[in-house]
C-alpha cells in the first residue's frame, strides 16, 4: 500500500507543470526513500530527472516498491482540479491498477478525490554518474527564463559561454545577433538574487533553445537555477523543490557543427 | 414611457454577461413592479428567469407594460461601453422600435447614449410554479463554478448528491472518475463563505455540466448560489442580484440511463 | 558615428509599440537635434511623426547626418528583450550597415547587445506645415483610447464634432448608433484627467476608427493626448514622449459621402 501526504500540495502541481509539455507519459518511482521519476522527452534528446524524498512528505508509506505508470497530460489535469493551499495525497494499492489524489482544503469543508487508471510503460532507468562540471553558474531562476524566452525571438541556438568575467548567452538568426552577458554578482539584499559562477575551466557550449524554454517551465518550483556545464557532458539544469527534493534536466550540446551556425 | 435609472450600473452589464451565452434573442418585460425576462436557451433545454424589482432603481418609470424583443449579443457589446461606476438608465417610448440605454461616468463629465432597434420576437411565458424541494445547498458561487470547471476537465455529466454527510459532486469521463464533497459549514468568518444543506430527503439527480457552465457565468452577480434540488423537478440555480432581485437558471435532471454511464 | 544613450529605455520600447503596428519599415533620420522618423502606414493613409530631441538622451553623439532603414517589427522583437528599467544606447558606424540596441541593467550585472541589419528604404520626407486648427481638445489618452474601442464595436466610422457643449464622438452600425460627449472639465484633482476644449470654430468630422485604434497604441507613453481638427486639414492626434519630444499621427477625414452614412 501507498499512501503519501503532502502539506504544501501546491509543489505537487507545480512539479507536473514542469514536465508535462516534456513528456507524456511516465513510471513514477516509490520507494521507502522517496517518490521519484526519470524519463526521456518525447523525441529522446532530453532527460528528466525528479526526486521528492520521503521526509518532505507529512506521511509517507511505501510498502513496497512500487512503478506507476501515468499519463502526465492527465495528471496534470487532476491536479489542476486541487487548490494551491490543499493538502495532497497520494494513495494506490498494492497490484492495484488505479491511483487516487486526494485533494483536502485547509479548513477541512472540501474533499476531492480523483481516480486514474495506471497505464504499463516500458521504461530503462539510466545510472546518473556523478560528475565535476568545469563551470557551474547559479542564477535567479526568472532571469534564465527571460534570457531563454528573449533569445528564442533572435534564434533557435543558445551559446552559453563562461570566462572569468561571467556567463555569456548568446544566438544568430534571420533578423541579426544577441549576446547577453552577466557579470558574478553575490553583493545582493536577497540571497536568491546572487550570480554565482564557480569556474574550474572556461566552457563554451550550444544548445537547442527549444529545450531550454521547456526547462524553464520549472520556474515557479524556486527563485534560484544551477546550471552546470562541461565539454562532451550533457548541461544539467536544476531546480530545488523545497527542502525536499529538485528537477533536473540533461540536455546533450549540439556539436561543432552547429555551433559555427550561431556565431555572430 | 420607460425610464429606469439604475445607480450601479455594473449590475446590468453582469447580469448580460449571465445570460448572453445561453440565450440569443429574448423579451424583457417591463412593467410596474419590475423589469424582468425568461427565456428558454437555444437549444431549448434550459430556462433562465431575470427578474430586477423597481424599488432597486432610483428611478423606475414604466406607464405600461412593456415587451422588448432585444438581440442580448447587441445589447451586451452596448453595455460593455460603460464604465462599470457608470449609471446607467434604459429608455423606451410606447409603441417605439428602439431602446437607448444612457451612461453617465459618476463625475458627469461623460454622458454616452446607445440606441438599438427592438425585435419582435416570438414567446410564451411559462408559469413556473412554487415547489417545495427535496434538498437546498446554499454555497459560495465561486466554489461552485470552480468544481463544475474542475468536473468538466474529468467529465460531461455530474452526479449532485445531498445526504446527511454533506453534498457530493461527482464525474466520470475517460481518463477517470472524481468525486467532491463539501460538508456544511456554518462557523465561518463571513456569513457567505458558509456552505448551508436544508436535507428534508437525501437526492442524487444527474445534470449535463455544459449548462452547469453556463450558469456560473452569473458568479460575478453575488458572492453565494443556491442549488433546490427534487427528483423529477428541474434543478434551480439561483443568484441573488444584490438586494434588488435574482437570476435564476432551470435544467431538468438527465434520465436514470444516463446516470448509470457516470457512476464511479 | 552614432551613439544615443537613454536612460529610460522603456521609453524606446513604448515608441516602437506605438508604431510597429501602422509602418512595417521606415528610415530613423539622426541629426545634431533629434533622432526622428516620419512615415506613412503600409496602406498609405496615415502619416506617423515621431521626434526624440537630442537634450532627452544622458550622452547623444551623432558625428553626422544618418538615414537608418529598420524593420519595424524586428526592432520590436528586440527592443521587447530589454528590460523595463534598462538603460538603452543606441549605436552605429558611419557607412555600417548594422546598427546594435545595448541594454544595460540598473544594477550594472547584465548587459545585452543586439545587432541588426539595416536596409535600404526609398522615402520622401514630407514638409508638414505649421496650421491653425479651428479646435483642439485635450484629454486623457486612456479615455480616448476606450472610446475609440467602444465605438468600433457599433461601427467603422467615428465623428468628432466639437461645439461650445463640448466635444461629442458618434457612430452608427448595423446593430444602432452611439454618441459619447465629454464636457469641458478643468476642475480635477490631476492636471492629466482635465478635458480642455479650445473651440475657435466647431468643426464636425468622420475619420477611420480603423486607425484610430491604431494611433491609441500610443497611449502608455502618455497620460494625455491632443487631437486638433480642422476642415480640410488632417486630424493631428499627439502624444507627448516624456520630456523630450512627441509622436503625432495625421490622418485625412473621410469626405461627406462617407459621413452620410453614419449619421444617427
Amino acid at each position: 500500500m501507498l499512501e503519501l501526504r503532502l502539506v504544501q500540495g501546491s509543489l505537487l502541481k507545480k512539479v507536473l507543470e514542469s514536465i508535462k509539455d516534456l513528456v507524456n507519459d511516465a513510471n513514477f518511482d516509490c520507494s521507502s526513500t522517496g517518490f521519484s521519476l526519470q524519463a526521456m522527452d518525447s523525441s529522446h534528446v532530453a532527460l528528466v530527472s525528479l526526486l521528492l524524498r520521503s521526509e518532505g512528505f507529512e506521511h509517507y508509506r511505501c510498502d513496497r516498491n512500487l512503478s506507476m505508470g501515468m499519463n502526465l497530460g492527465n495528471m496534470s489535469k487532476m491536479l489542476k482540479c486541487a487548490g494551491n493551499d490543499d493538502i495532497i495525497t497520494i494513495k494506490a494499492d498494492d497490484g492495484g491498477d488505479t491511483v487516487t489524489f486526494m485533494f483536502e482544503s485547509p479548513k477541512q469543508d472540501k474533499i476531492a478525490d480523483f481516480e486514474m487508471k495506471l497505464m504499463d510503460i516500458d521504461s530503462e532507468h539510466l545510472g546518473i554518474p556523478d560528475a565535476e562540471y568545469q563551470s557551474i553558474v547559479r542564477m535567479p531562476s526568472n532571469e534564465f527564463s527571460r534570457i531563454c524566452k528573449d533569445l528564442s525571438s533572435i534564434g533557435d541556438t543558445v551559446v552559453i559561454s563562461v570566462t572569468k568575467e561571467g556567463v555569456k548567452f548568446s544566438t544568430a538568426g534571420d533578423i541579426g545577433t544577441a549576446n547577453i552577458v552577466l557579470r558574478q554578482n553575490t553583493t545582493v539584499d536577497k540571497p536568491e538574487d546572487a550570480i554565482v559562477i564557480e569556474m574550474k575551466e572556461p566552457v563554451s557550449l550550444s544548445f537547442a533553445l527549444r529545450y531550454m524554454n521547456s526547462f524553464t517551465k520549472a520556474t515557479p518550483l524556486s527563485d534560484t537555477v544551477t546550471i552546470s556545464l562541461s565539454s562532451e557532458l550533457p548541461v544539467v539544469v536544476e531546480y530545488k523543490v523545497a527542502e525536499m527534493g529538485y528537477i533536473r534536466y540533461y540536455l546533450a550540446p549540439k556539436i561543432e557543427e552547429d555551433e559555427e551556425d550561431t556565431k555572430a
